[in-house]
């Protein structure tokens, strides 16, 4: 059971935009992004810039861009509760586990998952070796730039998609065609890198927990191996505390060196109830915080709320057309809803006294450049 | 390439010792250790004590246990490599990620894995309910005593069993059990917990590698599950840094509560070739130092010597008959060779560079408790 301050809710009036914001934005964004390309590989290998946390201001107040509310109480009193040595609620620093989703809740995830735009480049790139792609799905999909059966894909399917695209190259060649292409590729809205477009407030929640000895994980539905490419220089993320989806790997030795050879399977879906399992599997201990942002959160949040002790369950709330996207927690990149429920995810996440936080009203900047040209 | 100070090899009046001595000494353990059953579960839960690294000397010399000499010597150059700012072998401390085989590299492997005492007890405790057991394998080997049957098992073919016998409780169960064997097993021959009897020069090694801001990690062919009841308090290494085999999980919600229920089937192996596709899969960086003891290390050992920069490669030979165990490092604990290579692993071993450590003479120590009577 969680303790009552840690679990407040959105305030009333950001509610209304929660399901009701749809696709006109983000059509055309995705239309923008499928005609423009968004990179290319380079031959020389590049080191990815920490620009993005290096920027955050010089403090000593923590959470400088959240708002005033609740939700920035929610996280002060959490943290504060856990790390009093004399409170009843502390926690030893070895089980401060916090989990981050990363799509949507670290950095932007719309038109689509910067990893679907890297994986419509490169079927692109590699299109002219591949003839065959041109009759079969959803390699046409992408040559014919068909957004609805694009759009429609889940961050597991677009693991799918790299790994088979990928078959046969070795896991270094393939780190470093995600680097080269996330120095490269701009958003087609923004008109910057994929990494210069995390959230600045959760930046700054990661730096604050770390900073009170927190250990923090991204547990995504993203594959690992494009993840790792960024979540060190961005978020100060190591690659050991990165887990997502995998593929499998051979083991080779070519020409005396060890390789790993990347194979046309999946191994492991880590989202929706794979988030917990993944957890278990490669973390092995009980968040006691986590947050997200989308349905495919609620079983990580479910299995960290579990049992006793002080915990902090949080989504983003994508209720800013304006700065960011407005879109619900249950609807896909095409504007479809989930409907394993009738209950729209956001109610039940009040209904459980899970933390609402709106982009809207509880973020002062959503980005790192926004601040900077402030 | 590896530099030259940090690839030395055994001493030569150990040799003689690695792949002669037999299973005399070993054939009577595992028959005292069946004979006598090594532990049952208890009601209550209790809290493993941090008794084997808590006794090690206090002093200021590193690595007290280990005799001069070149494998000492070996450890100490390469650290002071990486760690010397100005050094051209300089490794930031993010990217000092060391990699520890568990079974004969950190703790006692011999008459059996701690782990497959623990599934004979498992099975004998549990028979009762499985009648069937009776006629099956390798069931019927644990009820009758059968050693040559057992003793040929894998530490994944253990994991499977375990998987088997296990199937349908929940992971939270299934580790209370593990720490409830832990607390309580005895070892047929030294009569101590097995974590009493982990290798005091290695539980040294890992803390200087520690102090010198090495990440440490156990890549292990045992199961996650298991390992990680004992690795915190015993050697430092949180959960969240044992990688091993894995069993399949499911989610679920369970009268309201949500667990990760057992399933009857191994996920991953993490053994042989296993070793560098877990190693990628879940920690996602090379390692630069890594430690093994048999020739189920080789691919670790080899993807961590791949590519440039300095390196420590390093090898337990089990030559000590009389404070532990001698044998060589491609016989399974049947005493049967690994027909894999006519060559002997420690000649590859030494071929390749690799530091290889002789129990008898390069361990002042064995276990902290010789150190404690002394």
């Amino acid at each position: 059971m969680s303790n009552e301050p840690h679990h407040t809710t959105a305030e009333p009036e950001s509610e209304p935009l929660r399901v009701t914001r749809r696709t006109a934005l983000r059509g055309a964004g995705l239309a923008s992004l499928l005609a423009m390309g968004t990179g290319s590989a380079r031959a020389q290998r590049t080191v990815l810039n920490a620009d993005t946390h290096q920027s955050q201001k010089e403090t000593t107040e923590p959470l400088p861009s959240w708002n005033d509310g609740q939700a920035k109480q929610a996280i002060l009193t959490f943290v504060e509760a856990v790390t009093t040595p004399d409170s009843p609620d502390f926690v030893p620093p070895a089980e401060r586990i916090a989990t981050f989703d990363n799509d949507g809740t670290l950095w932007v995830e719309r038109p689509v998952y910067a990893q679907l735009a890297f994986a419509i480049d490169r079927i692109r790139e590699l299109a002219p070796q591949h003839p065959e792609w041109e009759d079969e799905q959803p390699f046409k999909a992408v040559l014919e730039n068909d957004l609805e059966t694009l759009a429609a894909a889940s961050q597991s399917e677009v693991a799918e998609l790299l790994a088979v695209t990928h078959a046969g190259i070795t896991t270094d060649e393939f780190e470093a065609i995600v680097t080269d292409w996330l120095n490269t590729a701009r958003h087609p809205r923004f008109d910057r890198r994929y990494t210069e477009l995390a959230y600045q407030p959760m930046l700054e929640l990661l730096s604050f927990l770390r900073a009170n000895e927190f250990k923090t994980f991204i547990v995504s539905g993203g594959g690992v191996e494009f993840m790792r490419q960024m979540s060190e220089a961005t978020y100060g993320i190591p690659p050991e505390q990165v887990v997502g989806s995998t593929g499998k790997t051979r083991y080779e030795v070519r020409d005396g060196e060890p390789v790993l050879v990347k194979l046309p399977e999946v191994d492991f879906v880590d989202d929706e109830a794979g988030k917990p399992i993944g957890i278990h599997k490669f973390i092995g201990r009980q968040p006691i915080a986590a947050f997200g942002n989308y349905v495919g959160d609620r079983e990580m949040l479910e299995w960290t709320d579990a049992g006793d002790g002080p915990r902090l369950l949080l989504l983003v709330n994508h209720d800013d057309a304006e700065r960011e996207y407005a879109y619900s927690m249950d609807e896909d990149l095409t504007g479809e809803t989930s409907d394993e429920s009738s209950q729209p995810f956001i109610d039940v996440a009040e209904e459980k006294g899970w933390v609402v936080a709106s982009m809207k009203d509880d973020w002062e900047y959503v980005f790192p450049f926004e601040q900077a040209e402030s």
